[in-house]
Order: structure tokens, then sequence, then C-alpha cells
């Protein structure tokens, strides 16, 4: 069994750095405050003796390679970076499991077949750099390294800058490490599992995820002398989109839209906006009903055009539902089974890097509760029985995975 | 008649100060750049020979006292603060038409039985210090200085503490000078005059102005495992009040209604927004109009309440609507029909420092025309005719109040 107790001295620990002066927890990619979380990550690989490599892109790489053991490795893995305000167990909960996972085999003397590794996958979030799974995007082989290391972020810098800045600019070109299979083990972030009392959640698939960034151009003017009739209101026509979204995503089965930043142009009480600009998160497990939320919202904006709007998007991430591994799945299940564990066979609602390294190695996902169905939020809670659970039935799969 | 050309010239070079890198005119109240732009208008003042007095609200006073001249002091003015990204005409047209009528005078041997003043008042816009019209509405005693002074901006600055930076915190008190009457002359900011071919509005009234900071508190949480049903999206709930908003103005007659400003907590694509914060501007020429689109913005939120979203609401400024000085009015109707200049009278859809003034003396304001009615808009304009028609009809109506 893993080493609960240090499992979740570790997790808090890290959930301690890179807090702001408001003590909100905002760890974002490459920024000073995720050096201060990987410094901490790379000493605790170094301390279990693992061999860390870091790629072009900043992702960590925990190896264990003892004796006899040969191919491809078993992967664990997450991310560390967090959004704006966050909880701690966000990615941390599967990068730190993952670590466990090897130890425990250490200590057990287990002599695996295959290599282990752990690897935390850099700009998971994409809050500051679009899109989100970049790390595991780019070491899947879906984005150029060189592209995503030029991505402008959301507060102007630019990431192989900010990754050189932070002394994470590895060498190793992303992809060198080809997993035998990957499994992610992560909080599930929504609601199902502790409203069913089940601890364990097997993640057969993954929903399909867009997010644009939209301009909205309208003209700006006085807001005391023009008359409603002659106004090309732009705040206003984002209000609407925003009010239409929610509507859509709640006729949509399986549907969820969030408009999460918004900026208003020149943004001053007494003037008629003359731009607003905001990103669109449309998610849904099925493909053809994604495509139909995006063909909506297209026609809604062309409806703003006949307006006199002028409408400019730009597309920040797309990528297709996922379906992971058949034989990982029920390799948890099984566990989870031994260990009389109720659990049960889900979607993911949330992006993971398993999404992405599902591309090339087969993957899948371990769920365990979230208090409330809340995260990206300070109150993001698991119960530390759940914890210790989850963390074990990674064990198991990774052990069968690696015999 | 005034000089034309001296009017005209310094208008563009008043328009040319406190410009930022991007070129566009932001000489927001008390910042360095409405510095530049004071001392512009102060060097003028002091070219003129008039005497210069400035109150510790950092309104500027420029004052004409020929010999034989007592009592009262005729006043002309407005401000020559800007909104973000502004035109060239708001406030500086009133001050700068002002000081040529004074000057015309001294060049036309004039000897007024009263005293003439020209006042650019502190923070009429409004945009970094709430409320508007701020300076003016010290003077006329209806907002302690002190309190004033404490005012923190939407930059989380102090207006005092800003003031005292720019050397602008005089030492006279505010309301020092008792206006014997005071005109304002403007740009429209509207699209009447222009529409009608009238270049001279002789304003008898002038719209309620309501504004209001509104809070909409809900829930941050993940925008791809959170269900639509379990969401409390204060962005959306947001949206929404806009939308409602510009519903509303568009029913109620003579109503406009702006959302100018907005912000999303915590900003970030992939969290529900926990919270919306934003600005409301409405107006209405009918003071139970005003209250009613109000009490309808009230019941809106408390819908919203019930919804499980909590409110809180600011009062930024809340002005009703003026009648003007009918015998000044008159004044203008006169020297417009001496000049073979058509005029008609109007209401002031913008706040005015002589709403303010109002209070203490009798007051009246003189509109020229606004091409495509465009204000706080790079694209002001008004025709150099007009500007000079309207500065003319200021000269007559000052000489008349002040023979
Ligand atoms: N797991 C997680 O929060 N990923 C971030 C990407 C997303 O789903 O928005
Ligand atoms: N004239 C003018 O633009 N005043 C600013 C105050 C306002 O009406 O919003």
């Amino acid at each position: 069994a893993i080493d609960a107790a240090r499992l979740i001295a570790r997790l808090k620990a890290l959930g301690d750095t890179g807090r702001d002066e408001a003590g909100r927890l905002c760890r974002l990619a490459a920024t000073d405050a995720d050096r201060v979380g990987r410094d901490l990550l790379c000493a605790w690989l170094g301390e279990a003796g693992l061999r860390i490599e870091i790629d072009r892109i900043g992702n960590i790489h925990g190896l264990w390679e003892p004796e006899g053991a040969s191919g491809d490795p078993v992967v664990m893995g997450s991310h560390i970076d967090t959004v704006i305000d966050a909880g701690i167990y966000d990615g941390c909960y599967g990068v730190l499991s993952g670590l466990a996972v090897i130890e425990a085999m250490q200590q057990a003397g287990f002599r695996p077949s295959r290599p282990l590794a752990v690897v935390a996958y850099t700009n998971e979030e994409g809050v500051r750099y679009a899109p989100d799974m970049m790390g595991s995007l780019v070491a899947a082989g879906g984005l150029g390294t060189d592209e995503a290391l030029a991505t402008v972020g959301s507060d102007g810098t630019t990431l192989g800058v900010e990754l050189a800045c932070i002394g994470y600019a590895g060498t190793r070109e992303p992809g060198f490490l080809r997993p035998h299979a990957y499994i992610e083990l992560h909080i599930e972030q929504g609601p199902i599992l502790e409203a069913e009392g089940t601890p364990i959640g097997a993640v057969e698939n993954l929903q399909g995820i867009s997010w644009q960034r939209i301009t909205i151009a309208g003209m700006a003017n006085h807001a005391g002398t023009t008359p409603m009739a002659m106004r090309r209101d732009a705040g206003v026509a984002a209000g609407r989109t925003l009010a239409f979204l929610d509507r859509l995503a709640r006729e949509t089965p399986g549907a969820v839209a969030t408009v999460g930043t918004i900026r208003f142009e020149p943004n001053a009480i007494n003037v008629i906006p003359s731009a607003a600009i905001f990103t669109v998160d449309l998610r849904n497990p099925d493909e053809e009903r994604l495509k139909g939320q995006e063909i909506a919202l297209d026609a809604f904006l062309k409806k703003l055009q006949g307006e006199g709007f002028e409408i400019s998007t730009e597309r920040l991430a797309r990528f297709q539902p996922v379906a992971f591994a058949p034989e990982i799945v029920t390799a948890i299940e099984a566990s989870a089974a031994e260990r009389q564990l109720s659990c049960r066979r889900m979607t993911s609602g949330a992006g993971h890097d398993a999404q992405m390294i599902a591309r090339i190695a087969p993957s899948a996902m371990i769920f365990v509760p979230s208090k409330g169905g809340i995260s990206h939020n300070p109150a993001e809670h698991t119960d530390e029985a759940d914890l210790v659970a989850g963390a074990n039935v990674l064990l198991d799969v990774a052990t069968k995975l690696s015999r």
C-alpha cells in the first residue's frame, strides 16, 4: 500500500506553495509561483532516486528504471499548474500519487519488468496560455514544440520566455518518452461520485472541448446623449450572447457552456462600450452535439452582425471526445472490486492530460469524489480516505501493467 | 466677435496634450496628463492677464476684474478632463470659449459693470472618480470638500493625493466665488442639432442621472464538470441584467441605460465566474420615469437573489433633472436671432457642470451640433463655423449679463 500520511503531507505542502499576497493559490503555468512548486516536486523525485528529465515544453519526468526493467515505461501523471484561486488537489493529486506508487513499489521490493515514470505536464489548465493540456498535447505530437513555446498568454507573456526564466526550459525533445500505458488519477471535479457515495470512478471517456475568444465591436458613444435606437452597444451584444449560450446549453443534452473572462473597451462608466472581448468554453461528450453548439453560436453571432456589430472569433482550443483504453478501465474496476471499493464507469467533464496521451498510448483515468462537486475554487476538497483509496487503486493498476 | 482662429488653434493644441502611447486622448482627472492640460490652460489665462485662483478641489478660475467692475462675477466655464480615448471638444470648448469671450471684451474695450470669470471644473467626466461633475458639485456645496478629496478612484488612487501630486490642490475654499450667473457652452454630444441643421441649442433643462456599481456574487466552479443545473454563474446573471436594462430603456419613454464597465472574478477561461462587477448609468429627463427604471432594476436584482445570487449595490451618483434659468435661455435665443442663426430649445442628455452650479446661481447652456451625434469617442467633431457661432452667442449673453 502507498504511504498515506506522506501523500497527504505532500499534497498540503505543495498546496501551500505559490500563494499570492491575498493567500490565493495561483500557480499559473510558468510563473514564479509555478517554479516554486516545480522545485519542490523535483526535490521529492530526487529523494526517491528517480532520474529527472525535463523536455523543451517543461514537462517534468521522474523515471524509475530498476534492474531487470526494460522497454517503454508505464507512466502515471497529471499536472501541478493551477487556475487562479485554485484548490490544492486538481492535478497535484495525480502527480504525487504517481510518486507514492513508485515509492511503495520500491519499499515492497517489487521488481517490475518495465520502467515506471511519473510526469507533471506543463500548462494543463490553459488559464495563462491556450490551449489547455498543452504539455501533454505537445508530448503526443498534436502541437509543434516551437509553436507551443511561441504562445502569447492572457498576460501578454510568451511561454518559451517564461519557461526559460523559471529554469524549466529543458533539453529533451517532447515525446522522447513513449508510454507503454498511461494512467491518470484525478479528483472528479464534479458531483457524481459524492452524490452516489461511490469512492472510485473508472473513467472510460472524456467530453469534447471547444474554446474560442470572441470580439464584438460596436461603437463608443456618450451614455447620456445617445438614443437607444442609435446605439451599437458591444456590451449589450455580449450580454445577450452570454444569456443565449446559457439557454442553449440548458436545452442541449450533455452540454455545458461558460464565459469565464470578459473585458469591455474603453471600460468607462459613461461611454457605450465600443468592444466586448470574452472567451467561450463549450463542452459535450457527443461530438455532433458539440458541433451543434458551435454552429448555434455562429448563427447567433451572424445575427448580431446583421444588427451592425463586427464580430471576430479566435480558436483557442478544440478537442474531440476521447474513449479510453478498455483494458485499463477494466483493470481499474478489478482493483476496486478486490479492495471492496464500489466503482462506476463514468465520463470526464474536465479536460485532462490523459486525453492527449491517449493519442499515443493506451490510457485511462481513475476518479475520486470531490466534495460538493466543487473545483477550480479554494473550497475544492476530497476526504483523505478517498485520496488514499484512489492512490492504492493506481498502485494496483500500475503494478499490473508493469509486472 | 471672438478671435476664431485663436480659439480653433487652442482647441487643437489642448487636444494634443495628454495623449497616451497609443495616441489616445486620456486626460483623466488629476492624472499627469491632466496636469499638462491644466498647465497649458493656466499659461493662456495668464497671458490674458486674468487672476488665477485654484480651490481645494482643483477648480481653476481665471478672473477678469477691470476697473469699474464690482459684485459677483458672470461665470463661463466647463471642464478640461476627458474620458478614455476622448474627442477634443467635450468640455475644453466651453472653457476656451469663455477665455475667448473675455479676450474679445478686452480687445473691444468693453467696460463691464461686473467681473467676468472662466472656470475649469475638476473631474467632470467621473470616469476616474465618481460622481461626475464633482468639482462643480463641491463648489455648489452639494458634496463636502474633504469627502470629495477622499474619493477612491477606479484605479485605486485617492483624488486628494493625486491632485496634490500634480500641483493642483489649491488653497481657496470651493464656492469662494459666487456666480451672478453661469453660462456653459458645450457641444451637444447628441444627434439632434445636426439632424435638424440647427446651429444653436438653447438648453432649458437637463435629464436626471443615476449611477450605481453592482456586484453579483455566484460561485466559482469548474467549467467542464459542473452541470448547468448546479451552476451559480455570476457572469450569466450579469449578462441577463445587461440585456434586461437595454430592453427596459427601449420600452421606457426618454430613457437611456448603459453598462460601460465590467469585470469578472476570477476571470479565467475554464472557471465559472464567482463574481461580476459592473456599473449602471440610467438617465431620464423625467424624475418619476428615472425612479421607475431604478425600481425595475432593483426588482430584477431581487429576482436574481431569489435564484441564489448575492447582490450588492453601491450608489456612485444620483442627480435629479434640472431646469435652467429662463431669462438666460431667452437671452441665448435672442442672440441667435440677432445673428440670424436658427436656434431650438432642448434638453441635455449629458451631465454638465451647469447642472450643479444651477443650485447656487441662475444658469443655462448653449449647445452646438456634434457630427453624427458622436461623443466620448475620438471621432467627436463640430464644424469650425458652428464652434465660432456658439462662442459668439456666448459673447453676446455674457456681455448682456455683465453690462
Ligand atoms: N482538470 C482540469 O481542471 N483541467 C483543466 C482543463 C479544463 O478542463 O478546462
Ligand atoms: N458632458 C459630459 O460628457 N459629461 C460627463 C458626465 C456624463 O454625462 O456622463
